[in-house]
């Protein structure tokens, strides 16, 4: 019998989860040890073919428009001429890994380079296509993971967290990572259990764990008292979730009857398809984002328009608000973000639209349409000077002109800001003109602890319990009573047990939560008294 | 003629220049049209040559551990293994520079993801013999800036700046770049006027420029006119120099007769030697990153100890502040400083020394040592939270516990804080267990507009004149004051004349300036009445 680990990492997704190990592989790790040159030369030429069969398999399954860049995809991989520079560093010595990598990406940087659009998009479809075969040689596509798997690794990426089925439980436990990653969102999201920061851990030597991720305690191989402990920590969830499950459908109320509102934060159209809207008082943050992405050319007015109004007739008459694209960051969208040293310091949100007033008047005409269909709001990202509300303001006034001009059935969304940027926070009576505040607490934290929200190495410094961030908080909660400007928040903080009662004791009375955490959140409300 | 042209950028380093145009070539672009592979391989195997050729003669020029390191180099570059891999691929159809960087990457992958530390350490060799060949390759090295030089160009590095001579004058002017850029730092060090973000300009069809960086006017081709407006302000700015100078050696004193201290910032020991200790109330900031640069080894206690007490004996008893190490963010460190997405956010300053403790420890060993000889103050930068204080502090005395042990002479140094983080500049009563506070408003600016100090995407954010960086450097002022606890500002506002008289008004009556700036901010002083 192998001896129980006992692990600790920072609760990243509460819940808790019973299963067998699966280890993932390295994405980018060079695992094989380099064989001779003719080796090297068949495990590259292996791959590329399993790699075909791969792009081919999935044409089958994608829409139209998927199918169409599969396939150029798929005519690129099957030209000879796109490896020849990588056999050539092979038979000099390189090892399949390293030569294709190499090849590529001097490639991809010809394409990037290009004085022709069309060639510069192409540069995407050959880094997917590198990323598959290094997927392949370095066995991390072969992975399938069984459902109900605690997942292992280092990190595990968004789209590999999207491959894999959910349904039938399973957890994450992470040796890197940080709980305010992208992908420990949308773990939280879609609830399944998480841990990350775990540090070096030897999981491939056990083949059972259980995984508490409100705590962020793993135990590897449990011995009978983990185990005891274990069952008692699910009785006592069953019992909270019963708790969660009467107060989903009721509004919620603090101790002394107090009316919170409770909204919801979601990503896409789809997402409201599983939320009863009876259940929450409206959409709290609407991401924009998903629209952008996946695509070699960025979303029309058209389908934005359509997305958003179908969000808006789900709410039957709630608020709905919607954030413009925000961009860069940890969030890159082809075609429209530059590459920077310090991303999350960058050319983001707004600052970003506002250099690009096509792409940002396609989405203001496409909100300013939808907003016949209910009570739109629409929220500015990363807000750092007055000046900018001014200049998103008279940008959706020339598209509001421009439709009406058109004969096209238009309304003027109310237009808010998230605050998020410290500058913002600490006077927030400078962005006054703004018809809300929302408070962005995942980035507003980071900025003002100087933390990277997705570094695994200052995790500990980035906290919305950071006392600095919390006097913030209750400043803005403040300020914004005293301006008379409706105020919600609308990060992680809002749905922490810890944090809820001093978001809630600084003034805060509106808060837009993951819809997984709708009923927990409500239940929780009722017993604070703040 | 030319006709003139009339550009505006961002002030970057105050002066004045009128000299000829040097158009700096693009160190990674690929200028050069891609020739048939046999040209190609020629051009390869010719900047080979002449790379080798420049390493021997740097060889002479160096010290006996430079030498080493450029014999180790020389042999390397000399082995025709090294460039086996570009040749064929070149071969195969690619250019020499994409043959070259794509083969060159490939081995400092594998060097970098080398077992043995030994080879790990050589992946940094291998880059700088990969530049080198780059450099000559795309024309960048062959270009020596004829000194006078209005050096212009998309944006220049800080070697670039340090290799070329600026005793008889010049400028820079950059299309990109920001003016906290550290050859923004560089440039008002040593008196060179530099205007950035200028933006896409045709320097190539201008032969003259005149240079105004305290404005950020730029006049290419001047005419009568312009040259006229030039004069003028070469006539005033010898004026405020005159002044500058008569107050140089005088106490700097507000317009009602107050003392305001002024202390310089120092990067080096040497820095001192032309610095008059009557023109200056001691040393605000001496960086302590130097002596971590340049190195194969990171630098052992008693090359530290030396460097600081170097400048305690020149400082003749006045106060001394030297900051710990402040690697990571834009300053990495070899052997220190990991790969980060966002490296401003991330493990730098205090938050990487306490991970080191073997390297922090022999910096605290040295600073110990050398507070023997005048009035040491110890400053840890990138403090967050208050444990990190108590940490170095526990590392501090144990340093000194082993000294005394050994029978070293030792004493224990003022411990005292960078704000630097919002954090501590929105509750910095929460870090009174420091024995000073010293506002780093460079960093604090950029956290608290969001805004990377060296990008230009967002140059027009990052300010320090920011009424919420403002609204925090006085509540600082006041809590310092409340806490009794000493003061300083030691980033570039302090010798912003606009800023000036805010941080005065503000409290502020110390501050830590730039040496080529202690005449002309003691005459704006004079000038104050707050």
């Amino acid at each position: 019998m192998i001896a129980p680990e006992h692990l600790r990492g920072m609760p990243a997704s509460p819940g808790l989860a019973d299963g067998p190990i699966f280890v993932l592989a390295e994405m980018f790790a060079d695992e094989r040890a380099a064989g001779t040159p003719e080796d090297e030369r068949a495990a590259l030429k292996g791959a590329i073919a399993e790699a075909s069969t791969g792009i081919a398999d999935l044409m089958g399954q994608s829409g139209e428009e998927g199918a169409a860049i599969l396939e150029f995809q798929l005519a690129m991989l099957e030209d000879d001429a796109l490896a020849e520079p990588a056999y050539e560093m092979i038979a000099a010595g390189a090892s399949a890994l390293a030569g294709w990598r190499a090849a590529m990406d001097a490639q991809i940087t010809g394409f990037e380079t290009a004085d022709d659009d069309y060639f510069r998009a192409r540069a995407a479809d050959l880094a997917d296509i590198r990323d598959r075969v290094t997927a392949i040689l370095t066995g991390s596509a072969a992975q399938t993971v069984p459902p109900g798997s605690v997942v292992a690794g280092e990190d595990i990426t968004p789209s590999r967290f999207l491959q894999t089925d959910w349904s039938r439980g399973g957890a994450i436990v992470l040796g890197d990572g940080s709980p305010s990653s992208h992908v420990a969102i949308l773990a939280r999201a879609r609830g399944v259990p998480m841990v990350t920061g775990i540090g070096k851990a030897d999981f491939a030597s056990h083949r059972r764990a259980l995984v508490d991720g409100g705590t962020g305690n793993v135990v590897l191989s449990p011995d009978g008292e983990a185990e005891a402990r274990y069952r008692e920590r699910c009785r006592i969830d069953a019992a909270q979730r019963h708790l969660a499950e009467a107060h989903l459908l009721k509004p919620a109320v603090l101790a002394d009857g107090e009316r919170v509102q409770v909204m919801v934060n979601i990503a896409a159209p789809e997402d409201v398809d599983a939320i009863d809207i009876a259940s929450c008082d409206g959409v709290g943050l609407m991401r924009s984002e998903f629209l952008f992405h996946g695509e070699t050319a960025l979303p029309d007015e058209k389908a934005q328009y359509l997305a958003y109004r179908k969000v808006l007739e789900w709410a039957s008459g709630k608020p709905v608000t919607i954030r413009t694209l925000d961009a860069g960051g940890d969030k890159p969208v082809q075609g429209l973000t530059v590459e920077e040293a310090n991303p999350f310091l960058g050319l983001r949100g707004i600052r970003l639209s506002l250099t690009r007033p096509d792409v940002f008047k396609s989405q203001l005409r496409a909100l300013a349409r939808a907003a016949v269909y209910g009570d739109l709001k629409v929220m500015l990202p990363m807000v750092t000077v007055p000046e900018e509300i001014d200049e998103a303001a008279r940008l959706l006034d020339g598209c509001l002109a421009e439709l009406i001009g058109e004969g096209v059935p238009a309304k003027r969304p109310q237009l808010g800001i998230m605050i998020e940027v410290p500058a913002v926070a600490i006077l927030p009576e400078r962005f006054a003109r703004a018809a809300f505040f929302s408070i962005g607490s995942n980035d507003l934290s980071q900025y003002v602890t100087a933390a990277a929200r997705d570094s695994s190495a200052v995790a500990r410094l980035n906290t919305a319990g950071d006392p600095a961030v919390l006097h913030l908080i209750a400043h803005v909660a403040g300020e914004a009573k005293r301006l008379g400007i409706p105020l919600s928040l609308c990060g992680d903080a809002g749905s922490d047990p810890v944090l809820l009662p001093a978001l809630l004791s600084a003034g805060l009375r509106t808060l837009s939560v993951a819809p997984t955490a709708l009923g927990r959140v409500k239940s929780a409300i009722s017993q604070i008294r703040p």
